[in-house]
């Protein structure tokens, strides 16, 4: 047929057919009696400024959930981006920055000087939903931390490396026991036993951020220094650590009684043995396969995300917590580099621009630095910076020398084992959702993560500047180094 | 330092600081007087029996928000893989099963046999959440389906496809529009307008399925036929217009005013000419960078989603749906398809596997089958059915044989453009949530949605059988048969 006939038709179709839907609509008010009658009231009394209805809906529109949720996000990366923009400009990892920003947006600075903004931004009933956005958010994130830890490397250099990392752990631990006993009767709340509270402080006392300490070590450039792979692999071996002590403390916090959390801590054994023993070999001749390949089918992504969900489950129902399990999931994935790139490549943007954010504005929400509002507070505080840096540093730095590190490394391994970063900040929401650190020390402690993990790249340049020496370039072991690469972010 | 001297440092320092930790909760006991009675005595009350308190601690954590959202996923992917699988054994495409697997998971099925585990799986106080999580991921697919639509292949097949495109919407939207006249004094929800309720009955009978035709050209091997990438191009036509329809319908729902629409139009057009002439041009300016480079830098995909967000953000206050902003910015992607496949690389698993299938069980929840329950509503179904195809396959075919198409590709385009999928549910949901659409008509639409979307593969079968003829292989437009590889799951 001619395109002159289609034309026809098409004018035929839309003029005929938009004359019969104008009839439709005409016939369709005598329809409406009682349907509509109350609304039709309503309109008749505003119907004289159309321009005000509009208004109106506008600012309905504006406080609608998804609205806020929307804003939020909008809001949040912004700050984010921004904040972690500027820090990265005065010589410091963007992380640090996006964490500050979070404590900006809420009381402690915007709450503070604009509590309109803030309560129209985060009103209490959106901060539900953006909690659990943000638990998503760290699920996903864990599984990328378990993934980026390379067991094999940690099994190659253990000797010095898990002697550092233990010393790394204890000396500040039993540090953070001590100050405990002396914090206990002033700062713990009501009803929390002097162990959960001791035990928890210890675990604040010992953590390290592995992603900040491979971000901090690749913008140095030494990643691959010999000092760098140490203090890389020590640092993987405190994540294992720290996260299976805290899943004991998590247990006996929650049973309340120390027989029954023997139960929990079998249960958990368990389920780790049977991940490591029975999935993990299962998932290596899985990713064997993916040696060259570029894509994952749709079914294999879907399981790999049954795992890391059915995991997070198991560690959350069994009563340790569900971002122990998001880990486990991440240390059981296929060892082959390929094959983690692949699906690191695949949750990182989306975890770490999009959810990561909204945790770290959860955490600063929580955290009211206002609070510390007496001399005797910012005193406490300045014992807990000591004890911390004491503790995590000089432990560090101790145990490398003995191992047999130069001075210089000692340092240095010491220093960014000191990193608390956002493992930290993780550790510290569970201890303030669990009830065992009041909304003062949750203050403290998160200024603490934030002063340790600043301080780490000024302290190594010093380091550097007052020992100068030659790094040392070595062979680092394969995965360490695609790790700090997949890093990009924090 | 020898080996040995470093063994005894690590034996004496564990010992040591473990003796310490030993001291320190001993000496901490004496501490807790105030802090911990009420736990105390309830912890005694219950001591003897450790294996029972430990039962109780599982059972809380059981119902903890965060371990019943994990619980919701595990089952619903579960589900969603499942159906999805058995729906391809039987030659449909997986979608269908996946939307099929909500219904069964809501009220219809489970919740009608096994209430116990409906209101354990789905209380009514997690279905806010997670009504939530499936809106984020209804934003990533809707710019995901922006980001399919190609601007450029809708322009040079511009003559037929959009005649074809606009007949298969104005005749059964007028078709629809009829038979709101007769459903709406029994259906209509009070206080909804008959134009409201017209102009959305006729967009449901309206809308085609973009993704799920493109999915089912492709297991047919038709992508690249005349008759597939004419097909494909005309449902992109399509998409568009159905959601600017949409978008105009909202509002005037919405504000309840024919008037002070007006506003809402003028705001939604100014909004869409800034993204065409202003952000695209801008877009495709980076766009061009990434010919080859295969990896986005973290600071462009965060503006990336920033776009998202805030064009969601922006269409959800003028009062049209966040999800056209999303669809927009989809749109105005960089048209490199180098650059799109990376993004959509980036979120398509996240969306489509994770957070889709959670979209299908919130409709699944609100379909209540059981309702239909007299011969009078199933009756009236099948008008809606009979309406439904009528309009949609009886309009296509007779505008795709008068622009020229064979009597085959004529009926094949038919049959392909009355395929309703997933894009039919999106806009069920938004009439459902608007008050429009009463429990029973939603009940209806669903159920029309899912019978012809599985018609679409038998029928082109038959076609085929009944006349047979050789498909003509053309050379398809670049961007169509990368968009149908994309869709893989849908």
């Amino acid at each position: 047929m001619s395109k002159k006939w289609s034309s026809l038709f098409y004018v035929l179709i839309v003029t005929g057919l938009g004359a019969v839907i104008y009839w439709i609509v005409q016939k369709g008010h005598t329809l409406q009696g009682h349907h509509v009658i109350s609304k039709a009231v309503g309109a008749a009394g505003a119907e004289q400024d159309s321009f005000t209805l509009f208004k109106d809906a506008f600012h309905h529109n504006l406080t609608e959930p998804l609205a806020i949720l929307l804003l939020q996000i909008i809001v949040i990366i912004s700050f984010a981006r921004l904040f972690g923009f500027l820090f990265k400009k005065i010589g410091q990892p963007a992380v640090i920055g996006e964490i500050v920003a979070g404590i900006v947006l809420g009381p402690s600075i915007i709450g503070a000087y604009f509590p309109d903004i803030n309560n129209f931004l985060f009103p209490v009933s959106s901060l539900v939903t953006l909690q659990f956005i943000s638990q998503i958010g760290l699920i996903l994130f864990m599984f990328i931390i378990g993934m980026e830890l390379d067991l094999k490397a940690i099994g190659k250099q253990a000797y010095g490396a898990v002697i550092i990392s233990h010393a790394s752990i204890i000396i500040p631990y039993a540090l953070g026991m001590g100050l405990a006993y002396f914090l206990y009767n002033t700062y713990a709340p009501d009803g929390i036993s002097f162990l959960s509270f001791a035990l928890f402080m210890g675990i604040t006392m010992s953590i390290t951020a592995f992603p900040v300490l491979a971000r901090i070590l690749q913008e140095k450039g030494l990643t691959r220094s010999r000092m760098g792979a140490m203090a890389l692999t020590c640092a993987a071996a405190d994540d294992l650590t720290a996260w299976c002590i805290l899943a004991a403390v998590i247990a006996l916090v929650k049973s309340g009684s120390s027989v029954s959390v023997l139960f929990t801590i079998g249960f958990s054994l368990a389920f780790v043995l049977l991940m490591l023993k029975v999935v993990h070999p299962m998932l290596e001749k899985l990713g064997n396969v993916y040696t060259k390949k570029q894509k994952l089918q749709t079914p294999i992504i879907a399981a790999l995300f049954m795992i890391l969900i059915v995991s997070s489950y198991i560690t959350s129902v069994i009563g340790i917590h569900a971002l122990f399990g998001a880990f486990i999931a991440g240390v059981v994935m296929p060892s082959n580099i390929n094959f983690r790139k692949i699906v690191i490549d695949k949750i990182e943007d989306v975890s770490i621009i999009l959810l990561l954010p909204l945790f770290f504005v959860i955490t600063g929400l929580r955290t009211q630095i206002g609070l510390l509002n007496t001399a005797n507070l910012w005193i406490t505080f300045g014992w807990v910076l000591l004890v911390a840096v004491a503790g995590k540093f000089g432990g560090s730095t101790l145990a490398a020398r003995i191992v047999g590190q130069s001075w210089k490394d000692s340092l240095s391994i010491g220093v960014l084992m000191n990193t608390r970063g956002l493992m930290q900040l993780i550790v510290l929401n569970i201890g303030y959702d669990l009830g065992i650190l009041s909304p003062e020390i949750f203050a403290m402690m998160v200024l603490m993560a934030l002063v340790t993990t600043f301080m780490t790249g000024p302290a190594l340049d010093l380091i550097n500047y007052l020992i100068p020496e030659k790094h040392h370039l070595v062979e680092h072991p394969g995965n360490v180094h695609a790790n700090a690469e997949n890093s990009t972010v924090l």
